[in-house]
């Protein structure tokens, strides 16, 4: 029985992209539209986001950031101002060009980012050091014109949250953008239970338009790459561009210094690909829309529905908890809510009554824990809280063991071919070194470490001296 | 010093309009943007939007509504499907033809509103009965290419929520319009404060492509109506346009039926226009972002800063709270958040202190109460529960007074120029009496309202029997 409903999705090893098509559809988080490269969230995916849109709004609201609402159009000159960022954006936006039945005087871009939208608002309503910082977010979706689109990972329209905020100084914007990497980074790990490597990317690979990007990367289950949030030190060059000047104590002009910082629906493919499994999708009971499945057995014996509805109101205060008491088989029930990655079921049924007791399974490590009817809540919280440390655990454990070193760039091939992963390796900082090693092996940088270690004295790729040690890998 | 500060904005009855604008701005809910027709929602503005959402939604879940996301472009093809539905919104859409540097083969529209999008889902997706009733809601963006825009009223691009529903028979689609209609007016009483005339639009006024439209209606400061959501019972209209058929039990193909509903953004614009004054915003403590400001009078006192610290505390797990230890003086205070519409300020100064007391003081009837600072919770709880009640009855006291019914075209024009409102009038039903109507006197028929009444027997405008009451007024 158990056997059917595994063979309904791809092995992980067999076919790791089929695999993650799989989960997506069958577990019910998207489906294709008819417009090309832009996916339906449906139900289950959504949640999963209002989830994940909480805690990290929490988070922002927090540490002073605001919400606002900007348009969704920018006009082409407006994007036009800062060059390194037309130039990194333009390629890949759509353009409107009619309004109604008449002509636009001038085409409005959908917006692939907002910098240009905010930094226009900034110019006008920034006048004096009183007015600084502003610590603003917004959540919405924005388009990038993609070429090739896997859900989550890259589609051509996506949600996520953009924070653009205005510094007095260039210490603080610096610090901003620090910050927010770490608010980033503390949410994978708590929330998302997914570790991730911080750091700098190098400037092949940053932002169009920073003076510093800083981003996290998680290690997916083949071993490549996924950069889960990126922010961005702009220094004054927005400022510059855009002319967004305040007066100062000393009462002198000065420009302000800016961030910008993202996390998009691609978490979602994070979490898929990092706690995923041959059985389907894995979830962090934080990031569950059901924490807890009640599962009766034996529905038409007596007292078995009636203590599942009890149980349900029991835990319904404390857990996110879901009874499914149709008439499918428990078989059934049971591979449906694996799939779905609930953390917890909760198995009830005659015997378990006699015993005064229920049982529950772990989603992630299928272990089967007796728990007493009196205790259950409290039990069913602590399991939870276990499951979502293990995961964390089993994540980090996973991705260290996926972590190698490499002094030359025969090695790092010949790693990244048999065992892909994280690659530390040694650079001596030039571009033409990095866009080698992508050449010849496929990887990018993923990122300078802020942890940094000496590998060795040397570049891996052109043996001069190194200046920093780099994580490389092949990436989404 | 308080004469001062109100002559910052417009008095409401030397001009409503510019009244408005001046609260919109000077209140920080919006700003222009440089992109024709579009706000910017600045976090002021978008927080209420967010304790809007919040409460709507969460009443949304408990109907057994789900969320979902769909793309933002809908292929010209697919928004032609049904007929008059093109019709009615083609006019007013922006088209994307351009995608980075390729002209599209086919246009895409950015969505006015997302029938077409999800029908073409529901095609793909429902199948059999057990897929019965799909209960979708979408929160995002929609564009309507206005030419005359006024914030949170109309504009370009606004926020909304968006339903859209499928269900096997026509009643329950049928039902399902007319519960959420009532969802929508509950929420305006009881949050927003808002009283709503709940009922059905006429052929002319309802949506491209419905079966029937239901409204609800709110009359302003001004006597003018805001169309403040509506909802549509489609019956099998899109269905059948979309090919979207189910098997039923008895193995035959049947078309669904559908409804969609929505409100949006423009809900702000009735909270101001209901609740505001001369002294700016009045906002109803539900949607209020902050609900207690605390202000402190001779800061320099010893105490006095420490106490108004401590009373935040006390109260921040309760209501939404601030404290402006600011050095502007506390007249300047007064009248910044009396504008910004914040339902009670706390005074707290050396005498307050001397008889453990504060001064609690409402925004919406100036009532100044000492509370004594060991009640200071619960009472300040219970006079918030009193302001949200007192709003809704002052306003639908006012939206009584400006109810008048009328029994000749005369008297109806004659009561639009004196004393503008809602006027109850009979109606033959024709198309030609209700443009000859709105032709003579500017009012449109806002609704035929569930709750009828006979004003006469023949019809305001022909003199031919009549069928129906209607509502008439002009409107936003």
């Amino acid at each position: 029985m158990s056997k059917k409903f595994v063979q309904e999705i791809t092995a992980m090893d067999q076919d790791f992209a089929r695999w993650y098509t799989d989960v997506v559809l069958r577990a019910e988080l998207v489906d294709y539209s008819g417009i090309k490269g832009c996916m339906i969230i449906k139900p289950y995916g959504y949640r999963i986001w209002e989830l994940i849109q909480q805690q990290l709004d929490a988070r922002f609201k927090e540490t002073g950031h605001e919400n606002v609402y900007m348009p969704l159009f920018i006009p082409e000159s407006l994007l036009q101002k800062e060059a390194e960022h037309v130039a990194g954006f333009a390629p890949e936006v759509a353009w409107v060009t009619h309004g109604g039945n008449e002509k636009l005087t001038e085409r409005l871009c959908v917006r692939p980012t907002s910098e240009a939208v905010f930094c226009d608002h900034y110019a006008k309503t920034i006048q004096s050091y009183n007015d600084l910082p502003k610590l603003y977010n917004q959540w919405c979706s924005v388009v990038r014109w993609e070429k090739t689109t896997r859900p989550f990972l890259r589609t051509t329209e996506f949600l996520w949250q953009e924070g653009h905020t205005a510094h007095a100084t260039a210490e603080e914007a610096a610090k901003e953008a620090l910050d927010m990497l770490e608010i980033y980074a503390n949410f994978c790990a708590e929330v998302l239970a997914i570790p991730v490597l911080k750091g700098r990317k190098t400037e092949k690979e940053k932002f169009a338009g920073a003076k510093v990007t800083y981003t996290i990367e998680a290690l997916m289950h083949d071993g490549q790459a996924l950069q889960s949030g990126t922010t961005h030190d702009f220094g004054d060059g927005f400022a510059r561009a855009f002319g967004i000047q305040y007066t100062d104590k000393d009462n002198t002009l000065k420009y302000v210094y800016q961030t910008s910082w993202g996390v998009s629906t691609r978490l979602i493919g994070g979490l898929i690909m990092v706690h995923g499994d041959d059985r389907g999708l894995v979830l962090p009971p934080r990031v569950a829309p059901i924490q807890v499945m009640i599962i009766p057995i034996g529905t038409n014996r007596p007292g078995v529905l009636e203590k599942a509805e009890e149980l349900k109101t029991l835990l319904k205060d404390k857990v996110r908890v879901d009874l499914d008491a149709s008439s499918k088989s428990p078989g059934w029930k049971f591979n449906e809510y694996e799939m779905k990655g609930v953390p917890l079921r909760i198995e009830i049924g005659p015997r378990d009554l006699e015993q005064n007791q229920v049982t529950v399974v772990r989603r992630d490590n299928s272990e089967k824990i007796q728990v007493p009817l009196d205790k259950v809540v409290e039990q069913v919280v602590a399991i939870l809280e276990d499951v979502q440390k293990s995961l964390l655990e089993k994540a980090t454990k996973a991705r260290d063991e996926k972590t190698f070193s490499a002094t030359s760039l025969e090695e790092l091939a010949s790693i990244l071919k048999e065992t892909p992963g994280f690659i530390k390796a040694m650079w001596c900082g030039s571009r033409e070194c990095e866009e080698k090693i992508k050449e010849e092996t496929g990887a990018t940088s993923r990122c300078i470490p802020f942890e940094q270690e000496k590998i060795s004295d040397r570049c891996v790729c052109c043996g001069e001296e190194a200046k920093e040690m780099v994580y490389w890998g092949r990436a989404y």
